[in-house]
């Protein structure tokens, strides 16, 4: 009987010893309900102003990328991993505003920002400010993981990249001619003061930034976010897509969410954790809370843009208020859905 | 008649025209109740780790600071005013981690943070990375005012100061025996693991931010955050301090907050707002909010630290999970006090 007591011990010994920092919340059974959503930026985007071939070459890419994160999730693989990998096929693609085809500052380079989070445990990775990362969103998880910091910015986040053997591109690779055009178009625009560029940015611009969030068989969410910026910015200007809080936010009890808009309009909102916030202390829905922070109080303030989210259940939102959003969604039961045009994806 | 039809509807146009962008909740009655509340950093700080005279000394420029600030209130000037002023004070003092007297990098030089909000509005600013503005505060409150912008970092910020007509200092004006002394000995310690900087930081350093918030006779909260981060550090880490939502945050429905301590912990737990939503959501009180979010929330992640807070009555708080927290208030009756040690200031 003691040898079995003590056996007994050893075992919760071992098993106290083993435990992760933070497991709470998480489900030892793998759950049917996993599922994910992603968005390549909000804005004015319309029917009539893509032609069809890039409307179909949208819809092929969405359509790669929402799979790519799917298929980590179908085979047991974690949220944090499936949406670093979406987020990199959306990085890769010129067609969004993130990595290469990233918007072009006021000196003609390109200037990335992102950020990572972990829902189980709220362990969380940012970059702002780099020029030569392919993929910023992997940068942002190996800040989280392999620093004691959660967000490192311009040359000293490339510093620590160069440490991790990350190798540093020439700023080259991300400049498309497309993302030069758009750069000269708002520069002939400009006038002298700032508030015209701001209104030329948000009258013209689609917020180009991409996101993606993730429930995983585990129980898991994780949300992550990687964007260009603004075309002509200056001045270092941080947006909310670095900002855990704003533009990324993810917690097992409650959501994952990423977003994409007019920047400064999100952080002064603290859009992503006001959505979490809402669902944990008023009790209310994922959507219910996507709908009010989106609809009603960024919408007062005038603030433009959208967000993506997903509940622990895997409950599913695309929530924004311009005329369109490029987004995609799927399911367990690999039910998917693309779509860029008008309201209610969800 | 028709005249004074006429009359009054010119009086209501000229007043649609000159209103401010947002008034919500602004009264018009100037209100007894206001108050002022700064921090100089939470942490390590024991009756037996300070000298009489470096007790005296801090007694000094807290009470300097907090009257400065109050002296602003007191006059009918605004919550955003006294806060820059308090700030400015403290910014100016070797004795903070902020300003002058700033820790030094890993490079041996200061790296500033700061950021402001305005309750009124909820218009922001915030400035990460800065190494030659004497007053971060300031172009803090330069960028919320005069940029699109709420974030600006690192040269480019510098760069819109100089726009401004700042005067850029040399980075020597910074640079103190103590903050010196201070990097010396922590790169001595430093073995090549990350973990045992980190570990040094936490368990060596006063977490010395300085933070100032408040309320004025119009009703209007403001809250703001100053900081050099943390000595030794590398790769361009921004901590809490210029995150608004993290380090600093303030809406008149709620409350204004200024936080310090281990920034990773707040910038992952959305510490400020997340006092505002919890009041907000919950219908609880400004005390009830910062207890649970500092002793429970944060704790619980293994975060230290603290907040100052005031509501929109008045209510002042100070609330940390440290030895001690540099902290004075003072209210509309002039009643001023200055702590410490210990807890349980408000």
């Amino acid at each position: 009987m003691k040898k079995i007591i003590l056996l007994i011990s050893l075992c919760l010994l071992a098993a106290c010893h083993d435990s992760p920092k933070i497991s709470k919340g998480k489900p030892k059974v793998k759950s049917a309900k996993y599922g994910i959503v992603i968005h390549g930026g909000a804005g004015y985007i319309t029917k009539s102003g893509l032609s069809d071939s890039l409307q179909e070459a949208y819809h092929q890419k969405l359509e790669e990328a929402i799979k790519r994160g799917h298929l980590v999730l179908e085979n047991g693989g974690t949220a944090m991993e499936a949406v670093q990998k979406s987020i990199n096929i959306l990085e890769n693609s010129p067609l969004f505003n993130a990595g290469k085809g990233g918007v072009l500052n006021a000196n003609g380079e390109v200037e990335m920002d992102a950020s990572i989070m972990n829902g189980e445990n709220k362990n969380a990775g940012a970059v702002a400010g780099v020029q030569r990362i392919k993929n910023p969103i992997n940068l942002a998880r190996d800040i989280m993981i392999n620093s004691p910091h959660v967000m490192l910015s311009g040359t000293g986040a490339e510093a620590f990249a160069i440490d991790q053997g990350y190798d540093l591109l020439d700023k080259s690779y991300f400049i498309t001619a497309k993302s030069q055009r758009a750069l000269e178009a708002v520069q002939k625009r400009q006038s002298s003061k700032i508030s015209k560029v701001d209104a030329t940015f948000i009258q013209n611009r689609k917020f180009g930034t991409v996101g993606c969030v993730a429930l995983d068989q585990d129980g898991n969410l994780a949300a992550g976010t990687s964007t260009g910026g603004m075309t002509n910015k200056k001045w270092g200007r941080i947006g909310d897509s670095p900002v855990i809080g704003a533009g990324t936010y993810a917690n097992n009890e409650t959501c994952a969410i990423s977003a994409t808009g007019h920047g400064e309009y999100f952080i002064r909102n603290v859009v992503a954790y006001d959505i979490s916030a809402m669902m944990a202390y008023k009790g209310i829905s994922l959507k219910q809370a996507a709908q009010q922070v989106i609809q009603k109080k960024l919408a007062a303030l005038g603030g433009e843009g959208g967000i993506i989210g997903i509940d622990q259940k895997g409950n599913m939102v695309a929530e924004f208020n311009t005329p369109g959003m490029f987004r995609a969604q799927m399911n367990s039961k690999s039910e998917i859905k693309i779509e860029m045009f008008g309201k209610g994806v969800d």
